[in-house]
């Protein structure tokens, strides 16, 4: 690892420029970089469609590649500038920067994985990581914090929910059967989640009395569980909320978090 | 620009009960203008039905041109009563106003643009300029506040979701594929949306047991990620109600957190 | 009207068993009415269904029969007891129990309504008279000043809901057109109450590129602004259920509602 | 009923093990019993499958049995050392650990009820003893008691639902009629719930006008209701937060509402 200080004068600049956002050209190259992922991502979707494909297949084939050589350049100055490369390539991030661009090349040895090539697509979540830089994510905290806080909660719900998939399930397979194509319990579950969620495809349908009882139970059952993860994020989010609000810091200890109406500071006991 | 005090007395009459409520001219016009609205409103729709079209034609034909006209009186007035005609005329309200009368006489002009006349329904939208005025909207301006401060985690939440959307669709399309009807990735992506939001209408549904299982995690994904914005705008707007309630001050021991409706304060016990 | 002590003793006596909760009687009156009330609805139900009607017609016709004059004679006796007659026959729940014995009889003169029959269902509106005195209702109150609060803001996101849902369907009408089963604008505004309230049956789908783009428009819309009433609800029951919490009353005056950390009256300014 | 202390070396030793948590023997126990219990959960829903049951067949029944046989004697060994077997018998997961082993022996006597032996996917509620155990569940203990306080409200919500589910259904029964599909009130009556929860599968559909306008009121009355119990556990959740920080009292000036972090009184500055 080399700390910036130490690095030459040329990587540090493209260090500043690539990985910053605070200087000018840093922000400009976010959001050339923000305007050629769209751009790319765009290109993957209308080349999917059949009859796109046949008229502009040249050029769509033109234009990804160059987004391919311009990303894959990036990924080679990011790893080159980077203080730590390792660490970069090995980062959530330096892995879907590899990723959005491996599936081009891998298409142009094995020509049978046209299909995973798709998996470019995966670069959209690169924008996450410019967004990430440009502060806008003040908020997007306060949204992971909520959830973070809420994640054992929602741990037990997801719980919940798989027990009264798989019980919901089983007992359609005995009461529908294969005859009104409850095929197999895997497939009832199918359904218990299509019914449970509110989805509702109609793809498979109880077509017996009983089974439709047992139906509007699961659908009554999904339509009031789903006020529980919304009652523990709602409650996490305001505590948040408040927390946050309550910005009072105290002039002994600097810490933050007290009520309105605190007259002492609840960590270190002096006068506010 | 001319000042209300400056304008002559018929147009200052007029802007009056045109553009005022409180005076009973003012209310009858306004009561008499959402009558009129509606009602134009409901012979485009049953306009829009082939046998009522067929049958009575040339009476909606007439009620429409009838309404048509009013609306252009009423626009031409207006403009004339306005203190800034141009501010008027460039204003949101004074848009929608010459929207919902420019598609009939458009539609004189290219007979051909017929079912873009349809457009005159945005008419439907002048209803708010009058609620917004019958002081209706304190309560609406609480939703708004609520909303606008929550506009910046909303649209993470969006983003998020459109990611979601984004790569579930990709997926679908490897795994289904066209033969299941994914017959492409903004189609997928279609689906995707249809599954996320619990709509679920059920013109695309995967077919392989992959899909199926990678379909149920979209839907409790959808499920579960509900509960965000719903508890962003309840924590927003319990805030915004409690904030309302804690920004009184004692004028006596200048200490906050008082509720709406107390007199006396709860700390001091002094009058408010 | 007579007031109850100036009643001769065997009305007052039914007044007490029928109308009232307190005594033996009445709580026993009121569990077999109950009973009875469910019994019938169950009659009404199964007697829908053709194969048992076939069946089962002679005794269903009797069990109906049995109830209707139990119910008549009920409603007789109610009127002879009550205080006001008058009151009680226009009463919310004296319309209800007319109207789940009147049927019969209509049927009975014209044998061509036999459909309309089936509105004695509406019987089972009259389980909520007894559960209004069973006292269980202290929670129900809770929930009805929640949402008597919240009435405006709701009138106000309803009406929202309802210029979305117009413009979408004229958009879906102009878009899809009735090639793909928008045949009319009303029809396109189901679809989009369909679409938007995510109950998505896909009796209408849009087919083009540009219809399901907006019809994902309208999902996301959808999606998003279900929070808003629940937002609008929680709040509204949090401030019920915090101000019914702080029941501390003021010696001086007698008015509940104060903060936990009130030291003076908020209403007359007595210490507490 | 033995107490633990009383009983022979071996059973205590068990009794440590089968029901307690806190030996490494214990813990490992607990986790070899969970996934004993997914894989033999994972072994019916792969033997629903056609395709499986027929290749697969001997190896599953094999699986099958070897895991009721441990199951079996887990059950036996459970009511030995159990301080009190009565009890446990007929606790809860005594029952279900009986049910989850019951339908197999059944199966080998009675073989026509092939069909139910799917009951031993019961099985999957054990898991929940276990979570219970090891201390996770302090959050879950957070959510049972929010929904405690919330079940009269609930209560009635759910009983609100079911009327208007009742009264759309017949209504529905009356405009559209078995033609369309509303062939009974017990069937409209599924129509209903699956338009009111959203679910919406569309295997029943309106096809008039009317029916479509009043389908429209149903959703939009569905939409709109779900605020509600999402509102009641909001509140009663964030209360059940409050609630625990409320409570601090301080030992000096006897005053509440400190924070749960809170090392000095917010009032009087003193230690806590």
């Amino acid at each position: 690892m080399t700390a910036p200080d130490q690095m030459s004068p040329l990587r540090r600049k493209l260090y500043e420029v690539i990985f910053g956002t605070d200087t000018p050209a840093g922000k400009t190259f976010d959001l050339v970089l923000i305007a050629a992922i769209l751009l790319s991502v765009a290109a993957i979707l209308v080349d999917s469609i059949p009859s796109v494909h046949l008229r502009f297949k040249d050029t769509l084939k033109w234009v990804e590649w160059s987004f391919t050589l311009v990303f894959t350049l990036e990924y080679l100055v990011r790893i080159y500038c980077s203080p730590n490369p390792r660490r970069y390539i090995f980062s959530f991030y330096g892995l879907v920067d590899l990723l959005s661009i491996l599936p081009s090349y891998i298409g142009l040895v094995y020509p049978a994985a046209r299909h995973f090539i798709v998996l470019r697509i995966l670069r959209v979540l690169r924008i996450f990581r410019i967004l990430k830089l440009i502060r806008y994510m003040g908020e997007a905290n306060l949204l992971f914090r909520a959830l973070n806080a809420a994640r054992r909660k929602i741990f037990i719900f997801l719980f919940w929910v798989m027990t009264i998939v798989v019980v919901f399930g089983a007992l359609m397979f005995i009461i529908e059967g294969p005859a009104n194509g409850f095929t197999s319990i895997p497939r009832s579950i199918y359904w218990a989640v299509v019914t449970i969620t509110t989805v509702g495809y109609g793809d498979i349908t109880p077509h017996t009395p009983l089974g439709q009882a047992i139906a509007s139970l699961a659908m009554l059952t999904g339509y009031a569980i789903i006020a529980v993860p919304t009652g523990i994020i709602s409650a996490e989010l305001f505590a948040e909320v408040q927390h946050s609000k309550s910005n009072r810091v105290c002039k002994h200890c600097a810490r933050v978090g007290h009520d309105l109406d605190a007259r002492y500071c609840k960590h270190c006991g002096e006068e506010m």
